[in-house]
């Protein structure tokens, strides 16, 4: 076959376009109930909480251009409070009693850390899921497929799958295509299975070694999951893939055309896409008991019509 | 006893400055541990998950001036991919395969919306929580206290105090000080106690009856929390306060001095303080089945000296 | 004649599309050479620089939505450098000798305030000045028509026609029409004509009568300019025109079009479009020596494919 | 003398706090009246107009942190009208003709690129220009010094001084501190004087080495005036200086203070600082005819309470 035969091979077989309804906006989440909730609320033992968020500001991996890294301002401060200034202001409403604050605004993209990707961030053929025009994605934001849609739904049943643990290795290398067979042998290691409304959550351990001297991270060559793990992905009714790379995905990509996993995975089959979490305090939790599955509490910002989101994603173990 | 008195009095006795160590920055969050999140995790019995988080875009409830509504702003489009205007740049790194993507960036205030004040956010004579000095903050951020230290705390166990059900209104009238009566009569016909460690959730009913037509819902008079509460706040060790108002405590404020709750509750005792969560979906189920506890996953973003953060807060039941 | 043949005839007869070439994107600002300069420069004689630009801040005539006013927010400030905050981090780069700094950043729309349009602003069926598709102009800004290619041409020959002055009003009614009549007259009694490559500055009198308290003054009714001026305009070889009001046009629009002046005006015609310049100052200046004409230096910033700017318009006489 | 020595003489010296009143907010544009913009008026031959600013965009010469390149995001695209996006919202107003239009915001420090520093940027000992207090800068910005008030101002006769063609270099060398008797050298060598109330223009040719591949051009080591040009800048009365560096004075610092001209030059003296002017188009035309002096034209947007401003400066000849 040839490589567009290979993505449209996929797409035919594995899109689930109207599989929820001509107006449905949630993709994969819908294979998330109120059953699959209590699954994982069931796996809380501990009590541990994990953040898999990396931290936004200006350290963080955007090189600048299409994204920049987070920039906090400030509004009030402080200082200001110390040097009497707020004083002046609030003795207008009477006595302070010694009150002072602090305000501050964050200007950020919202795909520029730690983030899901939302069902109207990629089109093909100038299609969204579920088959929306993408002229439903203006300036004005997506009139469909928003990411405010997941803001009650990202609370799921997760496993980690620890790549570089399972190998003894700092981090797969970039380029790397990880595979069905990568998969299965390291949740067979792990002795656990993923379960219908799954997250996947795929460690590599690029983020881990990028830390602090981001170079070409963000969207550079890295490793990812292969564009054939798309049937394993439909077949185990997996609801979303998180991992600390980028884009998930290999890249260089594996056939002639720009990110095919996505425009499978989350074109076609509707799912959560992750990217940038941070899943190295999560590895180190997960050998120390050998356990891989926990609740991911991972909900969007409901911000109307946005392609994206960041997220304060904890693990609950 | 003056209006300076009642306050010095408070703080006198209140204060949790120091029960932490001289280094602590998480306030009141260390009431909760892994017992507290175990018992949180206990409360989950259907599988339900209710948002508490109002819609983050220009219809929110702001004036402008101090603070505006959230701006989602676009970087690419799908109109630009259906005119064709991306496929000319993404060529020249190879074939496509018809792929298409959307972007944007989000400018808003931490404290636009449904949000969590930072322990870095009030003042109180040159000073924030533990004692640390004002100019720990800054325009560069909050080098204390930052909201950041929360991101893997904020999973609690909750309990919502619904006063206008329990008094058959809509709302509580602005001006309304909600004292410890109104709580412990309201939590008793409710059936449900506090726990050290709890999220205590007040809704006023301000929040619906203003939705949509916010008018001064930002700043003017609001029905809240007594300043007088704040001993049973402490004797009860509450870790988290969160209402469907602006700003917790009753306006036009008790005393003579600016938000004087906020001086003992957030500065010297350190609680976490939630404000403008929409609490009326998570109402109507908690009347359905009179269960008024349960799992509030509501982590901030971790924004690196960020004195508050927006946060997609869920009630998981 | 319909109105939409009004629109269309005005467009067969006034267009300048390939007037300059197939690869113009400067319009009617290609009037204005090194000769029109130097006749803008005789003009000066007392030496008097008028400002004609409303201040960029938060009290300014948008209403939030589509647009919102200019936010400053800090990045240092006064009250850092007061409070020893910047001593800390300078103090590595050695003595600092008493050194401090403020520093801010601006999050404004180009059109929030006084502003030109850039040819890239307005289409018509899908085309913008000289024929350019629309396509022209992404997420990623105008590849063509950008307000950049005027940096270097705006400063010019100016006339005043101060309408409300002439009327012995002070402002036109919202929904006035001003006729080319209107023109000839206030011109004549004002002893002045207008020159091939001038800008034709319109006083109407509503910023001033707004100033402050804007209500609707952003988008709502207006005097301005008829969609008949169009032929006058074109025959005096007019390369700008600026108003104090928010579209130039009068407001409800003449015919059954939105902003028909514009799609002939700014889209055929490339003429320079000013908006919400403040005129009262030049009014008082113009009628105490009745001279009316002026150099107008009022050069947009140079923001790479921006479709509008802010501009520090001033008069000199 | 020690350094310290140095910098409080220059400054007993040569302040001017109280020259222009207690009030004053103007500084050194005080020398600035209406015989100077006659004088520079006069200055216009050719008719000739020359930008001096740098496109603001993303591969403008900041590297992050403190402060990033200038964003434009858009809120309308030509793309979505294309896609027919627009027509949908605006035909509920009537019909449109075929009417579309674009529109974006700019997100952008106020001195990310060629900009004037405003008076109260810089900070000495606790005070600001005239002697006000740094406190008169908050997060809500400069309650004095704003750059408001310089922009019905800043329109002056402006004199070049082209050290590297005078040096037959293509720019100087980082570090190299431009003395007195370079100027003198150099206004000779091109036969004209500067008068009071000028702008000095001093070009460095360190721009032009760096456009495109800015490494530490904002903020590194570069050519730039040397602390001991504060007599000669106060004894001729000179009102603004420009460079085409990050910083106008030279870089390492010569004494051990962090930027000592500015603390005199802009602080007490009260000049304009105006920095990343690119001179080089100016370069060529007045080798070219050999007329160092003109027309500058460079009002300051009136962004209420800004410590700098961008520019869109322009030389008339």
């Amino acid at each position: 076959m040839t490589d567009t035969d290979t993505l449209t091979d996929y797409i035919a077989r594995y899109s689930r376009w109207g599989r929820w309804g001509e107006d449905d906006q949630l993709g994969a989440m819908n294979l998330v109930g109120r059953e699959q909730v209590r699954a994982a609320a069931a796996l809380i033992r501990d009590g541990q909480i994990i953040s898999l968020t990396l931290p936004y500001d200006q350290a963080g991996p955007q090189p600048g251009g299409l994204r920049s890294n987070p920039q906090l301002v400030t509004t009030a401060t402080g200082t200001d409070h110390l040097a009497g200034a707020q004083e002046k202001v609030l003795s207008a409403f009477g006595p302070t009693g010694g009150f002072g604050f602090s305000d501050d605004m964050i200007v950020m993209g919202t795909q520029c850390g730690t983030q899901w990707d939302a069902l109207s961030h990629i089109f093909y053929q100038g299609k969204m899921w579920n088959g929306y025009s993408a002229a439903e994605h203006t300036s004005h934001g997506a009139a469909r497929n928003g990411i405010q849609h997941w803001t009650d739904r990202m609370v799921l049943r997760a496993v980690l799958v620890d790549l570089p643990v399972r190998r003894g290795l700092a981090s797969l290398e970039p380029g790397y295509a990880i595979t069905v067979e990568d998969l299965d042998d390291t949740l067979t290691a792990q002795g656990v299975s993923v379960q219908p409304g799954d997250a996947l959550i795929v460690r590599t351990g690029q983020l881990g070694v990028r830390r602090g001297n981001w170079d070409d991270y963000a969207g550079g060559a890295a490793p990812g999951l292969s564009l054939h793990t798309v049937p394993w992905l439909y077949e185990h009714e997996v609801a979303a893939v998180a991992t600390d790379t980028w884009g998930v995905e290999v890249r260089p990509n594996e056939i002639e055309a720009f990110q095919p996993w996505h425009q499978v995975a989350l074109v076609h089959m509707g799912l959560a896409v992750g990217e940038m979490f941070d899943l190295d305090a999560l590895s180190v939790a997960c050998a120390a008991d050998r356990r891989y599955e926990f609740m991911l509490a991972a909900a969007p910002l409901p911000i109307t019509g946005a392609v994206g989101s960041p997220v304060a994603a904890v693990a609950i173990r």
